[in-house]
């Protein structure tokens, strides 16, 4: 076991030593165990051979579950996240409060459309993430408007009808995040466009490339100058066939569904935060993360429970490989990603607080697509932080990370990039064409997240944290 | 939509021009339909857009089953496989006859170790491929001797003993298959190195990162200078228990097995392969394929029924997109590789004769590493091939290939490295990490084949099949 030789080595020497790593990195590598592929090495062998992150996220997802912002389940999982960090060795933990919405989904979400031979189809469908319930919680009932886009309703009659917005997902787009950034104003912005033409209620065909019996739930948002309408997913399956009964019918098909969804205003809840104090420069942070609710239908065990165990388990592998943080690292669990994201906000405004203090927010990576094998990471960021991220392609090709392209990095950390000066944001890129197959539904559990897929994810963030301490100027 | 239409104006374009393709290609991209990225785009667009490969397994899957040499399945799927070439427009189709081992498993594969407290332990275990039945098919009963390493055996004495090799699959290796590579030795020459110490029975620990309670199973190899003793694969829980036990137990743990497998001596059955004649050089051939074969538990959906759909679904792309190859196109559906390599060596002794007949093996391309997503090639090839296949890594990365190393492209392509001129031989590397989870196990089954994964593997064979038609000198 060639590879464990070197761990221990490793392990000894940072603990004899009580010279700082970066000199020694410094002295052109005079010792051969303390480099970059060392110590990328060392993380993926702690994290393959010793990795927690599988087993924690089972805690988060079966022993506490899903936790939507504003649920009692939310309220457990800052906690867990919180002794976890302290677990862990963080120098210090707080939560950093933040108001979220305490919607919540109801009981009953069902619907049917009548058939012409008398006969009805049962819908599989879910409230989309703060629609409101049908009126005193029953079934609206109306013809049937079947659209594919948004602005189709701009030259038709919707009055009275329910609308059912049947764009799928594009197939042909390799990348499934670009699909689904193709379909998603459906889901975001269909009840007001339905609402706008008069309809009385909206069902969204369900953001997934496959064609399952499943509802993917998901936010919407609302124009508060309009009737505010109950709009639901509706499964792939089920959306086909409103489709193609709708397009054969004489007469349009009538669907009827009812919601018993609530508004129960907000409560306040917040960021977890965990801090590592720099050896050399602690007014510089650098920021891992994750975010901690989820929706309220699974386990959040991809969105984003990945990405709060990749989180934990890198300051888990960097602690334990020695590693030594020449920056302060903070580890944050936010809150409220998936509708509202008044976790990422909060935090980019105690960053600027933060800058006009004197400290300053150097790089930050998030963690939010998923626990499927890792392809690399995008960045949003300066051309000059872009490339020496590039410069690290080969030491981290070994690892099947490939993939080193522009784009956003994560809806949590988003929010930084109007910092001044302009951070680095790093998003994780797993693999992601079975993504949206569970995304947002039932089948978002821990029994779907491969155990080394999710190290490999862990051991990607722990790597890219480091180097970014080390080398970044 | 526009990648459809790009599609459309190719294909339209393929059918009115009577000019082949090769010369447009070569007019600098005169047109901007007809160059490599349009090629490669419209391939990929195919087979995510009409893609059968995943409806094709299914048939080969469930309407057949499994399909070891010399079973009827295997007879079933050559009639299938050939019939598929023939619906998907080969020019001609024939069987090249071999002749493969009948060796057969039975129905009896259980065992158990008795425990201190006089209860016992039921292990889940199947034969090795090839392995000879128990005496009688009665149990055979020893003391247990867990070993790690085929040397171990060298100082030990295993008279009457039925051996345990339990060295696990190294988990820091990021290849899995590299981590199967150095766990293998076990599985292929554990019961001829046992036989050698004088053992009655061999348990190898299955060959997978998962713990699970399943067995895997795989080939062996015996010595024929020694006597040929049982070998059974078990899980790796058991193999854990198994070992755990052992260690503190005062005296040799007891354990019994039994096993009914027959050999059947040998029958012909054969290479099915399709034959697409070049425009230009019809006596150059390019072979595509993955073997038809597989183990008798499961379905070999990934093992290798991806490979043998990759190897149709390639076909049918190309015909769609309107391709028109130069060299002769030959699509081959091995048999055998699972436990004898009987059909890779007949087809390798079949391309040394074409040699001397003035017919030339330019390249042959192997898929037969599952149906997860790709991550590029490997390739075993003199220099010059290798710098231009990975000349395309450019074209090749918006579809996520990455991945162009060196190494070995296929059990059954790899005779074909002794031709002169030597060929250049690539073989498709899909991520590995699932891989081993359902290898040679009752859970390689259909369902665990991801429909756009698997896709998006057929679409990168025939891509790299029409890249190396257009570029190959």
């Amino acid at each position: 076991m060639p590879h464990m030789k070197i761990a221990f080595f490793w392990v000894a020497l940072m603990t004899v030593s009580t010279v700082p790593i970066v000199v020694l990195a410094q002295e052109t590598h005079a010792d051969p165990f303390v480099n970059d592929s060392t110590l990328v090495r060392n993380i993926f062998d702690e994290v393959l051979a010793n990795g927690e992150a599988h087993e924690q996220l089972r805690i988060l997802c079966k022993d506490i579950g899903h936790r939507l912002s504003g649920s009692m389940g939310a309220d457990k999982a800052m906690t867990w996240g919180r002794d976890v960090m302290r677990t862990y060795g963080v120098d210090t933990t707080y939560i950093m409060p933040v108001d979220v919405p305490a919607w919540t989904r109801g009981n009953l979400a069902d619907g049917e459309a009548r058939l012409a031979d008398g006969t009805s189809l049962n819908l599989r469908i879910t409230a989309l993430g703060g629609s409101v319930p049908t009126p005193d919680d029953q079934y609206i009932e109306g013809p049937l408007l079947v659209v594919r886009h948004l602005d189709a309703l701009d030259t038709l009659d919707a009055r009275g009808h329910i609308v059912l917005f049947n764009r799928a997902m594009d197939p042909l787009l390799i990348n499934t995040g670009a699909a689904y950034g193709g379909a998603f104003d459906q889901r975001g912005g269909g009840a007001a466009a339905a609402a706008k033409a008069g309809a009385i209620g909206v069902l969204v065909r369900s953001l997934t490339h496959a064609l399952d019996t499943l509802p993917h739930t998901g936010s919407l948002r609302y124009d508060e100058s309009l009737p505010k309408i109950p709009a639901a997913a509706v499964s792939t399956v089920d959306a086909s066939r409103l489709a193609k009964l709708s397009k054969g019918a004489a007469s349009p098909l009538v669907v009827r569904f009812r919601l018993n969804s609530r508004d129960l205003g907000s409560v306040t809840q917040g960021n977890v935060v965990g801090e590592w104090v720099g050896t050399e420069w602690p007014d510089q942070i650098i920021t891992l993360g994750g975010h901690l609710d989820s929706w309220d239908i699974g386990e959040g065990a991809h969105d984003d429970g990945a990405g709060v165990v990749h989180t934990l388990e890198a300051l888990r592998a960097l602690k334990a490989v020695g590693f030594q943080p020449r920056r302060t690292l903070r580890f944050v669990l936010f809150i409220n990603e998936e509708n509202g994201n008044r976790g990422g906000e909060r935090y980019a405004e105690m960053a600027q607080q933060e800058h006009r203090l004197g400290k300053r927010h150097v790089a930050a990576m998030e963690s939010d697509a998923g626990g499927f094998v890792p392809r690399g990471v995008r960045m949003d960021a300066l051309d000059d932080a872009v490339a020496t991220v590039r410069s690290w392609s080969d030491l981290l090709a070994p690892y099947n990370l490939h993939y080193f392209g522009r784009g956003g990095a994560g809806v949590d950390i988003g929010p930084l990039k109007t910092l001044d000066p302009r951070p680095l944001l790093v998003g994780l890129v797993p693999d992601g064409q079975r993504y949206f197959d569970v995304h947002h539904s039932s089948q978002d559990v821990w029994e779907n997240v491969h155990k080394r897929e999710l190290e490999l994810g862990a051991a990607t963030c722990a790597s890219m944290i480091a180097l970014i301490d080390r080398h970044l100027p």
